[in-house]
């Protein structure tokens, strides 16, 4: 029998609360990160792994947009077998900054 | 008597209906031009000329965030004399992003 197979570290999270406005209007300012915010929009929580985005780019890059998600308090992720699953921080991401969810939501491209 | 001097072209100006949500975020996606921004909106619509804001760039640099500016839909120049004035275009970029400006405005940087 062998050991179960090291997950890798737990993802670091930013609250919302504690994100700075340029790193918010950063975070939205992408066009890869604004259609995996908008996907994550029409979706319920946990509901979508990491690999199920229609983005086009690479796996790495990908987790670089992650990352710049959770930093800004867009995306919040939690592991489940060897899935990385995702929710979009809606509510608290709100009460931070009113209205911009909305509006890029709403906006087109 | 010698000639007037040549003035520079008048600068170019994209109404912010047609801007792009990506361009106006990353527009105000930069402390430089947020400030800048900021400034205008405690300003009266044509008093503030290019140097008289408290940026810490060189007069290069602060062309090219204007033009960032004008490209977003944010500001408007004119030139009067040898100095160039400003505006901050709040009711256009409101009615194109609404609740966007009110945004940057009322958050910390």
């Amino acid at each position: 029998m062998t050991a179960p197979r090291a997950h890798r570290a737990a993802p670091d999270h930013t609250h919302p609360d504690h994100v700075p406005l340029l790193t918010a209007l950063s975070a939205l300012a992408d066009p890869v990160r604004l259609r995996l915010v908008r996907e994550l929009a029409g979706s319920a929580d946990w509901d979508r792994a990491c690999g199920s985005f229609d983005v086009p780019v690479g796996k790495a890059a990908l987790s670089h947009h992650f990352a710049t998600l959770r930093a800004a308090g867009l995306v919040e992720q939690r592991d489940a077998g060897p899935k990385r699953l995702n929710r979009l921080r809606r509510a608290e991401f709100d009460a931070r900054f009113p209205g911009l969810l909305d509006l890029v939501l709403r906006a087109e491209p």
